[in-house]
């Protein structure tokens, strides 16, 4: 099994690991560089104005490590939460992906108003190593026996045949989009949205109301990059194969790994990476 | 003023602009097809062990209208919240893009759960029409009279210079960038992530801590797409002007009308789509 080199210590921001590179008709194993992808969690420490002072965590992103507290203060300040940097007394960083924030006493911040205004951006509400196992224990099924498989010939058609389906980015130039495809490499359904999250929703969803779940001979093909997120959902519809066109996450791979869904990034007329279950495409 | 046509009843997906387009130096006012953007909220009906029927909103995503149903379905799915369709006793899509579903009364959820859980998915937490009066209300500032201007033919360098700047997607493939530039198209700061949102925060922070918020004589230019939570944030900075290499979507077009806010989309280097604010781009 390929396994991550999380050991890139010198810099956070992207990891390398072996994947399966199939081109031109050939099967060769090469390093591939991922960005890196992990939870932060924010917690804040401020004054409510009939409370007194609260910790709160108000907010866990999906972010590549390295300018953290820079992220934290930009988000903050989207928020209207501060209007300026001053306004933050101290900032520790920590290394457990958790980012601790104390504003100034004198600063008020309603409770309520913090509550309806904190949704996370593009987070998946569980966090890195934790997530993992937490997916784990709750009875996700891990895929190792299941059977689908399917030629690299078809794969390499799915793109293109993909991007003709994409009715509304054929439009705006500003649409993702998801697809079932078969064992035959034939696309079956596809859902468009402005975010990928959505249209993998509008997708699995529709496979509930269809009776298709767990999935069964077909898998899952995206127009554009695989995150923790994309693969969390496919896995709850017991997913055995993911196809994305842009580039898989390093978080992305863990999970594949971990449930051995079958990964695959740069899907192209001439070829793709394989970065996970490479026994389930044949050559 | 450009006025969004938002009177295309008969497919929510997409809507028409009118757009000013630089091609090969001639300026020209062309019709152009955005993707359309709204928040979805999802109220959810259902019940806790202790305390009984509890009807509450639980997420709220800015996704494209279409396949609503399939959307929370599929989200509730992927969330463990529901196992299957038949879970569900009603669902009431409406037309004011709140979807309500009820689950079976026999179907205990842990409330504390929900919340510990419940993040929503590349959201701002602000809604659609009632955000743009909400951000109005709370004192964003309506840019009518920044004075911040550029060329065109600078903007048409601006691509392959902010490519040339993303080392981390030079690496990986999988990074967005956000970055500052100036009046003489030179770029001054860059921040990658895996997430624009976040990219965009690591820029805003950045820029908040060196105290060059309000933005003076200077834009933001993003690899990706500009959706309403990227003008969002731009507009928290008192960013006048915001170039995408991506597309913009309906809900980012109607924002920058709204504060008056540059919007420049498909950058490129033979040309662009200007969305609102030509008089800022000299020919």
């Amino acid at each position: 099994m390929t396994t991550i080199d999380t050991t890139n210590a010198a810099d956070p921001t992207y990891t390398t690991t072996q994947v399966v590179r199939i081109r031109n008709g050939t099967r060769t194993s090469v390093a591939d560089k991922l960005a890196m992808e992990e939870p932060l969690e924010i917690r804040l420490g401020y004054t409510d104005a009939r409370r007194g002072r609260i910790h709160k965590s108000i907010a866990i992103t999906m972010r590549t490590p390295g300018d953290d507290i820079a992220l934290a203060l930009g988000f903050l300040f989207a928020e209207s939460i501060i209007t300026s940097a001053g306004e933050v007394t101290s900032i520790d960083a920590g290394t457990d992906n958790v980012l601790r924030i104390e504003l100034r006493e004198d600063i008020k911040v309603d409770s309520l108003r913090l509550e309806r205004h904190f949704y996370t951006t593009s987070s998946c509400g569980v966090c890195g190593k934790a997530s993992l196992e937490t997916l784990s224990l709750t009875g996700f099924p891990v895929l190792l026996n299941n059977s689908f498989s399917i030629h690299a010939s078809a794969l390499m058609r799915m793109s293109d045949m993909l991007y003709s389906h994409q009715v509304l980015f054929n439009l705006t130039g500003g649409n993702h989009a998801t697809a079932v495809f078969n064992q035959h490499g034939e696309i079956e359904l596809v859902k468009e949205d402005i975010g990928r999250h959505n249209a993998m929703d509008k997708l699995t969803g529709t496979l509930l109301q269809q009776g298709r779940i767990p999935m069964n001979n077909c898998g899952i093909l995206i127009s554009g990059r695989a995150s923790f997120e994309m693969l969390q959902k496919a896995l709850a519809a017991s997913c055995p194969m993911l196809l994305a066109v842009g580039a898989p996450s390093s978080l992305a791979v863990e999970l594949a790994q971990e449930f051995n869904i079958t990964l695959v990034g740069f899907l192209g007329d001439a070829g793709f990476n394989i970065y996970h279950g490479a026994d389930r495409i044949l050559s």
